[in-house]
C-alpha cells in the first residue's frame, strides 16, 4: 500500500518495451536522432501549433531553466507560496538564475489568487530598481495539493501577465492528471489560455526520466541550446528520453494512465467519506488525496505497512487540523491497484 | 560503419534487461531504494574501500559537480589544454562553480605535463589574492584523445597536487577502456595513485544514461546532497540508474565491453598501419583511433556510409597534417563489429 | 527640510578635511598602506578583541559578502520580513551567493520575534535536502523601521543560531544610531551578545562611502579577501575609505554624529506628539520617524518643500492608517539642524 | 621614487578640494543629484554624442558589469592573453556573468593581433553548442603594458566584431594616458573605431574612486541600472563620484594629468636609453616603461628606496631576458616628479 508519491512507481511496460526496442544499433547523439526528430514532431501535433521543446532529466530542471530562459537582473518570479518550486528544489530556480527570486503568493486551494498576485506585483513599481524587477509568473498545474486551475482562471493570470509584460510558466508536473480531470486538450490548457512555457512531466506518470521544456514561441527559446548543455542536461544518447515519450504519449497512453491514477484517487476519496476515522481536507480533482486522521491510527496505519508523507497544512488552513491529528497525504499512480487501496479503506475502518 | 562517437551506441542488452526488470513495482524515490543502496555496496567493494557515490545523469554534470564540490572563491583548475571541461562542456564547469577558472596545461600526449603544470601554478603565488587561487587539479584517464597516464605519471600529479594542498580530479568519462588498457584495478588507478574524486563514466561503454560522482574520503563530499540537488540532478527514480549499474557491473560486463572495444581499435590501427592511403596520428591504446589521410578520401569514405569527425590537430602538434590532409577521429564501442572494421579498411584501401 | 534619507546628507568637515589631508603622496595600493594598518587596529580597540575587518563601498556588498563568506548549496538565510536586504537591494544577497535564499520571519517593531524563527527554522529539517539548508540569521540594528533590538533580545536570537550552528549578521548600516540609543559599547552590542559577522555602516553617518564588513572570527574570514576581490570591492585606494574611518572614529566624532541625528528624531517626535495633525506610527528611538498624516497634508508639505518618503506599513500592522492617510517616513541625520525640524513642526500645525 | 603602480599615487588637489565643497548640504541620493546630472551631461559632449554612463567604483567592475550586460549563456570573449581581466581580476568577470568564459588571444605588444583573433573565433561555428557561443570582443586601451592600439588597428579588431555581431568593449583603465599619446579626440578613439563600450578609468589618472561604464548605445545597456545595483555597485552618496569627475574632466585636467604620467615616461625612457646597465624591453608610449636590468641591480635599487614590480615578460617574448636579469615595470604618474626619475636615473648608472 504505497501512497507516498507517485515517483514510488516505476515504469510502465509499454514505455519499457519501446525503451529495450532501441537498445540496439547506432544513432546520432544529442537530440540527433530520428526518434528525437519524430518525437518533437509529436509534440507539435499535441499542441496543435509548432512548438520548441527541449527534454531535460528532472522537473527541477525543466523548471528551472524555464526560469532561466526568461533571466532578468535582480529579476523575481511569482508562484503560489506552497509551489514545489519554493518549498522542494533546493534553490534550484535561485541558483540556475544566479540569484532570481521567487515571490510567494497566497491564495485558496494551492492556486494563485489573481487579486494577490496584483498586489505583489503592485510591490515592485517601474524604475524603483532597488526592490528588482518581475520578470515571469508560474503556476502548477496540477497544484501541489492536488486541486487545478480552470481555464478562466488560467486566462484571468495570463491576463495580469500580459498586461505586466511577463511570461506565463506552466510546472505540469502532473499536467496528465489535471488535463484529464478537466476534459481539456493539450492547447487550450495552456497557449490557448494564455500560457507562454511549460515543464511537461511524464516521469511521475509511468517513465523512468521523461521531462520537457515546451516553449509556444520557438524565439523565447533561442539560447535554450546553450542554456541546457551548459546546464548539464543536454544528454548524449537522448534516444533514451525520446523513446520514453514515444511510447508515452502513443495511442494517449499517458491520458488512460493519468485518468487510472485519478480514478484510484476517487476510490480513496469515497472510501475516506465513508470512514468515520478520517476527512478530508479538501477536495480531490487529481491524483492526490490529502485526509486527516488522528495520531495513533496513522501509527497503526504505517505499521501495518501504508507508506505516505505528512503534510504541513496550507499556511491558509491554519485550523485544519485538530492537536492530536494530523494530515497526510496519499498519491496514487498509474500503477496503484484497486485491491490496494480497498485494502488500506479497511485498515482505516 | 558508425566511428562518430562511442556515445552514438545504444545499450548493451543485459543493462536493458535489467533495466526492464526493475519497471515493476514500487521502490523509495531519491537514491533510498534497495537497489541504489545494493549499488553503493558495490562501488566500496570496486574501489576496495568505502567511498562515497552519487548517480547523475551526464559526465558534464559529474564534472562539474566535482569542481563544485571543492569550489573556491576565485578559484582554478588546472587542467590539460584539450580537456574535455574546456573544449566541449559550454562553460558547465565554470557556471556550476560560480565563475572558478580553467587554466589549461600544455603536454603531449593530451596529458598535462608535470613541469607545466608546475609553471602554471606558481603563476598563482599564495596571497596573491589579484590572480584568484587553486583549487584543484583534473586529469581525463583515457584522455581526450585515446591515451592513458601511467600510473606513475599520476602519482607524480597526484605528488604536486598534495604539495600544493589541492584535490586531485579523474574524469573517467572512459574509465573503463583506460583500465583494461593498463590492466589495473580500480584502486590502483584512483585512490591508491592519488586520486581523490572520479567522474566514473558508464554511458559511453554500453549504458543508457549512468555516471557516478565518486569521493575516496567521503568528507570532502558532505555538501554534494544539496549540491546535486541544487543543480537539478537528483533523479526521483533514481533506480534506473542504478539498474543499468548494476548490470554493467556485474560479473565484470563493463570490462568485458571496455575489452571489445579497444580491441575493435586495434583492428582499426593495424588496418590502417597496412594502408598507403592512411597513417596514425599517434599511438593507439584506449577506444579511439587517430589518423590522417586526404580530404578526397574523407569525401569518398563519408559518401559510402563512413561516419566519423574530422579533428583539430593538438595545439602542441602544429605541423601533424600536410595541406590537402585532415585529421579524423575514429570511435569504437562496445557495439562495434569487426565487420564494420573490415569494410571500413577495405574502403580505405 | 530634507527628511527623504540620511544618506542624502554630505560628509561631516572632519572627515572632508581628513581626506583633503591624505590626498597628497604615495602610499601602498590595495589596503596595504600605513593608515589602512592603523584603522584595522582602530578596529581591533573599538571593539575590544582582534578582528577581521574589510573595507567595501556599499552596505549592499557589506550584507551580500557577509552572507558569501558563509554561503552553503541551497542555503538559506533568516531575516526579518521588512530587512533591507530582502526589499531594497535588488537580490544582490542571493546573486553573491549564486542563489541562496532569504526566508523573512516575522515579528513586531521590524525585529525578528524568536518564536517565529524557530518555527522558520524547523521548516528545514536536517538531512531533508529538498527544502535546503539554513546557513545564517541576520539582524539589522537599528532596524529598517528604526527601532533597535535590546542586548536580551539579541541573546535570545545568538541562542538560536548557536543552538542551530549558524552564524548571526548584524547589518548595521545604523550600527551608531542603536549604539548611542542603547548607550552600549560596540562589544557589548556585538560579539558579547552573541553576534559572529557586522556590516559596520558609516555612510549614512557623516561619511562619503565608507562601510567594514567585522569578523569577530577571523578564521571565519580567510576567502574574504578573494570573495571581496572578486566582487569588484577591492578598492586600489583604499586610502579613501581607511581616511573616512580615521576621522569618523576619532575622539568619539561617530558618536556625536549619531546622537545627533537621534536627538533631532526626538526633537521631531515631540512635535509630533504635540501636532493635531499627525500622530506617530510607533515608538521614536534611533533617527527614523514614522507617522501618520492625511494624504491632503502630505501634499501641502512637499509643495512647501519637505521632502520624506511614503512608507509601506509593515505588514504586522495592516490597519495603522486609515482611508485618507498616508504613512511617512522622516530620517534625521548628523546634518539635521533644529531649525528645520521646528520649520517643519510649524508646517504641520 | 615610487615607480610601483599609479595607483600609489593620491588625488589632485583640484579634484580634492572639488569633493570639498560638494561635503555640504543635501543632495538626492542613487545618482539623482545636480552634479550627477551634470557630469551625465559632460559625457555626453566629451563624446559628442548622447551615451549611456554609469558610476561604479572599482575598474573590476566597470569591466565585469560591462560583460555582464551583454552576457550569454556558454559565453565567451575575446581579450589578450596578458589582459588585466585575465590576469589580475581574480575571477571577477566570470562571477558576474556566471562563468562566461574569457579566451586569450595572443599578439605583439599587448594587442590582439586580428589574424590569432580570428582563429580563436573559428573555433566556435555557430550551432556548436558544446563550445560555447562568443559573446564579446574586449581590448585594453592603453595596454597592461603601456602600449597603444592605432585607430586603424581598432577599426580591423571592430570590423571581425561587427561581422560576428559581436559587441566591442574597451578597457580604459589608463584611457587617458592612451588618448594624450595619440593625440586623438575620445570619439575617434571610441565609438567612431567602432567601440560600444568603455571603462572609462579616472582613478589612476588623479581621483579617489571614480570609474565610469559608458555606452554608446543606451539601449544596450537598458539593464545596466539593475545589473549595477545588484552588483553593490550603486552608491548612495553619488556625488562623491560625480563631484571627481566634475574636477577630473573640467578644462582638460585630465588630459594635463595624462600628458604629465607620459612625459615622466618618457624621461625615465630617455634616461635607460643612456644608461649602460639597463635596456629597455620594448618601446615605451604611455606611462609605464619596461626595462631589463640585472637582479642584483634590482636589489641595489630596492634598498635605495626605489620600488617598482618585477613583470612576468610577454608569453611572446620567452627570450626577453637573460638568466642573471630581471623584466621591471617603471609606472609614472600625476604626481610623479622630475627629480624623482632624475635621481632613479642617476641610481642606474
Amino acid at each position: 500500500m504505497i501512497f507516498a508519491s507517485d515517483n514510488w512507481s516505476g515504469v510502465h511496460p509499454a514505455i519499457s518495451s519501446r525503451l529495450s526496442e532501441q537498445a540496439g544499433g547506432f544513432a546520432p547523439a544529442y537530440g540527433s536522432s530520428e526518434i528525437d526528430k519524430k518525437v518533437e514532431n509529436t509534440f507539435n501535433q499535441l499542441f496543435e501549433r509548432e512548438v520548441a521543446v527541449f527534454f531535460v532529466g528532472t522537473g527541477t530542471a525543466a523548471n528551472s531553466l524555464a526560469l532561466a530562459s526568461v533571466n532578468r537582473p535582480g529579476g523575481v518570479t511569482f508562484c503560489q507560496r506552497e509551489a514545489h518550486m519554493i518549498e522542494d528544489e533546493c534553490g534550484a530556480p535561485e541558483f540556475f538564475t544566479h540569484g532570481a527570486r521567487l515571490v510567494p503568493v497566497d491564495g485558496d486551494d494551492g492556486k494563485i489568487h489573481p487579486q494577490n498576485l496584483q498586489s505583489e506585483i503592485a510591490r515592485f513599481p517601474p524604475d524603483f530598481i532597488h526592490a528588482g524587477q518581475p520578470m515571469a509568473i508560474s503556476i502548477t498545474q496540477a497544484t501541489e495539493i492536488g486541486t487545478v486551475y480552470l481555464v478562466d482562471e488560467i486566462e484571468e493570470i495570463a491576463a495580469i501577465a500580459k498586461d505586466q509584460g511577463l511570461p506565463l510558466h506552466m510546472d505540469g508536473a502532473r499536467f496528465a492528471n489535471a488535463l484529464v480531470a478537466l476534459n481539456l486538450s493539450p492547447a487550450e490548457m495552456t497557449w490557448k489560455a494564455g500560457v507562454d512555457i511549460i515543464s511537461f512531466g511524464a516521469t511521475k506518470n509511468g517513465c523512468w526520466c521523461a521531462e520537457a521544456l515546451v516553449f509556444f514561441d520557438p524565439q523565447m527559446a533561442r539560447d535554450l541550446p546553450y542554456i541546457r548543455k551548459r546546464a548539464a542536461q543536454l544528454f548524449s544518447k537522448t534516444r533514451f528520453i525520446a523513446s520514453q515519450f514515444d511510447a508515452y504519449l502513443n495511442e494517449n497512453l499517458w491520458l488512460d494512465l493519468a485518468r487510472h491514477a485519478n480514478a484510484m484517487a476517487q476510490r480513496l476519496r469515497q472510501g475516506i467519506t465513508r470512514s468515520k476515522n478520517a476527512r478530508l481536507g479538501w477536495q480531490t480533482i487529481t491524483n492526490e488525496v490529502f485526509c486527516i486522521i488522528s495520531r495513533p491510527l496513522a501509527c497503526q496505519l504505517q505499521q501495518k505497512g501504508v507508506i505516505f508523507h505528512e503534510w504541513n497544512p496550507p499556511r491558509s488552513k491554519p485550523d485544519l487540523i485538530g492537536d492530536a491529528e494530523i494530515l497526510i497525504r496519499l498519491v496514487t499512480s498509474f500503477s496503484t491497484q484497486p485491491g490496494h487501496v480497498d485494502q488500506f479503506i479497511e485498515l482505516l475502518g
